[in-house]
């Protein structure tokens, strides 16, 4: 363990790799392209999804769950989507397997047990779900039908990253039902709003908030809303998206509705998504050279308490005064890890805890018993201070508060000062090289998004929100353009 | 909605099939034999999976997540598992779908894009666990490694019930890896007491607790501990199982560690594992013919209030007093809703909150209100009375207390009605005939075992654990036996 990590500005990607492995966050398996989520990382999800499901619940959506498998005549209803993920889906044709002949002790399919139809192992759940909807929406009374569900999905990448790219992943899917677009518009929106309050309040990663131009939409969807954050070493990360789906699937599968005046009309809808692609985008947003950085609130220990001590005597004073510490931190619900192993010295507990982000560690020895004092250290700055037992609680509460913030301004720095408007293609060309979000008019054209796409491999992360109108070139084909839109190249 | 269920005494499986889907708990979808769970179904599973998951951390277990696919080569490492599994696998062979040459706007499998090696979909998850864990164990100080996943298996059975069998369903599955036989033992009947007391104190379900025959083990277990209800049929409902399994998967995967003495050895295993079965278990247990009868402590809403008035001034003045009685039970974590809905008479919601299994319901008019009175009823009994509005939550925290020990009495004067004692086969086949437990002396051998389920269809559920030594003779072939052990037909 005292080897250390690449460090960034040596291989972004590299240390990547290795901090999510040393920091026992994740592995790859015997599977290709699937992950393992080991229980630090597994932690730090039931953290995020405790919060999300708050959220969503507190905005009306209830949970519940659907089947794993699409059947293949399901998925191919709506074409648009069946084309985006046709490419990528694993596919069950066989529901048995049997003793090889040829073999012995091994295993075959059996040929009998082939299915009469394929099952698609689900890339997204629109298919099964508008199928089942079809039963549930009868009248505009049925509506809005808010449902989400906490699933795992599978997409066939090529090239996988954990966290980032996985072929299967756990995620959630907002699946809603209007009887209006205006409201199913409203609900996309208001979840793209969930996402960037998520982002920015409990992951303190800033996020811009925008829409997707018509290249990078979901496949089906009318329009996606998007959170984008920008890493560490320059490019994007697509964190969440919320489609507003127009009246595709309904029309796909037949839903329809019976209005208050009497008409039939198809139904409208929308879904959204996060995944645990959100934790590849918390590493990479606060983590230094020596690990992981977590933001306090989603840390699954805030608080590490090391012991220094010789001999058992010592270690029994010392414990004695820390389960009081523990006692005073959990009633303030801060979650703190006492750690008396005596197998590991304190220098690797240190560097163990800073490997994990632990936000908080505290050390108590000897002297510190005598003199009523401890001493505390943030892993966001390094910054250490003796301080006085009495009180420590209060202390920690504020510090914990001081860390959450700090690290989310430390982000909206860089975001800013790795933000450049440009108004000419040679600008653009070295903004996108130097890394970053580039401001930059745009034609609204593929034909220009596709080209600037081949000379610099950035795409359109999002035409933000909040871009004003103003009146300007196209960088590329000098066209006019009325709002600025946000190049990088992404993850 | 006003039609009645069928009656338990006429046909108990379309009484529970009518139930499942008329109270919204689950449906059937397009996929043979999956399920999808409805958002009322879905919340009591969210409540079952707090409460276990809260006892598992309690007990030392931290959460994780594995692969969904399993190699085919890892799958039938473990030769018994792999045996007990393999007829009801589905397998995924082939990743991509493309456009069918011959069927324009549908998909085929792309036959170019065929796995190298087929992927089995988990049935359960013990060879792609243990062939990680062979990564994270080199030392006894790795052990003992405690961790819990929640997860979707598939199985592929041929004859599906909603929640009691189905081709996917939901589970958590524990894991664990110690390193001695005995504290490996110690776990997993650990993990036995913790299915007993939520299924006592949660499900307000009955159990025996016992350790399976040889025929009835699970697949590649040396011992297999479960919990045994008895459903309103007089059928067994296996409710959870909790496997010690010896050195067998350690040795599939050579899995060994370092001892204290520094020798090489296998690493001893368990694995416990309770499902989404559990609700159908919880329906059978309580439910009547007025429909879903649920214990508080799982009910997803407690408290119903149904306003009855003529008038928007009446339910306004109703409303402001519902109000604060709604504030007031929360205040003491009271799950309530106000059914204010002005399209349905409060005859409608009643049958409604009755069908569903709300514990308790208050009715409040305006007589009521004059009175400073509320109408409380309770579900499991359909007893009603007048009460002060002043002190209604203590009078429902007290009432939700009683409904949850009734239920649970109930359950047990039920099972022990239903439990026969029995000295010879005569007795014995009238015992199963009539349904329930029957208590027998059995030689201890599969032969006899397999003869009994051919003639009668019972099986043994289990050797409970509080079976006291006593010489008596088998049953059906009168050679000694030092044990009574427990037979039913079961689900």
């Amino acid at each position: 363990m005292s080897k250390h990590l690449t460090k960034r500005t040596d291989d972004y990607s590299k240390w990547y790799n290795e901090l999510v492995v040393r920091a026992d966050l994740a592995e790859n398996s015997a599977v290709r392209g699937c992950m393992v989520i080991k229980p630090y990382g597994f932690a730090i999800w039931e953290k995020m999804q405790a919060e999300l499901d708050r959220m969503f619940k507190e905005t009306g959506h209830q949970n519940a769950y659907f089947p794993l498998f699409v059947p293949k005549s399901l998925f191919e209803a709506e074409e648009k989507n069946a084309e985006g993920f046709a490419k990528e889906c694993a596919v069950v044709t066989h529901y048995r397997l049997q003793n090889d002949p040829d073999n012995e002790g091994k295993l075959r399919v059996d040929p009998e047990a082939k299915l009469e139809e394929e099952l698609v192992v689900r890339p997204t759940s629109e298919a099964i779900i508008w199928n089942t909807y079809k039963g549930w929406i009868q009248s505009y009374r049925d509506l809005p039908l808010l449902i989400n569900q906490w699933a795992n999905v599978v997409r066939w990448e090529m090239r996988t990253r954990l966290f980032l790219r996985t072929a299967e992943f756990l995620w959630q899917e907002g699946h809603t039902a209007h009887s209006t677009k205006a409201e199913a518009v409203i609900e996309a929106k208001q979840m793209q709003d969930v996402y960037a309050e998520f982002a920015e309040n409990f992951m303190a990663m800033p996020v811009v908030k925008g829409v997707k131009s018509d290249s990078e939409r979901f496949a089906g969807a009318e329009d996606t809303y998007t959170i984008e954050a920008l890493m560490q070493d320059g490019k994007a990360l697509q964190a969440g998206t919320s489609h507003f789906l127009g009246q595709n699937f309904a029309e796909a599968f037949d839903v329809k509705f019976t209005s208050k005046e009497g008409k039939q009309e198809y139904v409208w809808a929308t879904s959204w998504g996060v995944s645990t692609r959100l934790i590849g985008g918390l590493i990479m947003t606060h983590s230094d050279d020596n690990g992981l950085v977590l933001p306090p609130k989603l840390a699954p220990i805030q608080v590490v308490i090391v012991p220094i001590y010789k001999g058992e005597e010592q270690l029994e004073a010392i414990s004695k005064k820390v389960n009081e510490i523990v006692k005073e931190l959990r009633k303030k619900g801060i979650s703190v890890k006492f750690d008396n192993r005596d197998t590991f010295r304190p220098g690797a507990k240190f560097a163990e805890y800073e490997l994990k982000g632990v936000p908080v560690r505290i050390a108590i020895g000897n002297r510190d018993l005598e003199n009523g004092t401890l001493e505390i250290a943030r892993r966001d700055t390094f910054e250490k201070q003796t301080i006085n037992q009495a009180g420590v609680s209060d202390v920690v509460e504020k510090l914990l508060d001081e860390i959450q913030e700090n690290l989310f301004q430390k982000a909206i720095n860089f975001r800013s000062e790795n933000t450049t408007v440009v108004n000419d293609f040679k600008e653009f060309k070295k903004a996108i090289k130097k890394g970053g979000f580039v401001s930059a008019h745009w034609d609204g054209t593929e034909e220009t998004e596709d080209r600037i796409k081949e000379y610099t491999k950035a795409t359109i992360r999002c035409i933000p929100n909040e871009a004003k109108e103003e009146s300007g070139a196209c960088v590329l084909t000098g066209k006019p353009s009325v709002k600025r839109v946000l190049f990088a190249k992404a993850y």
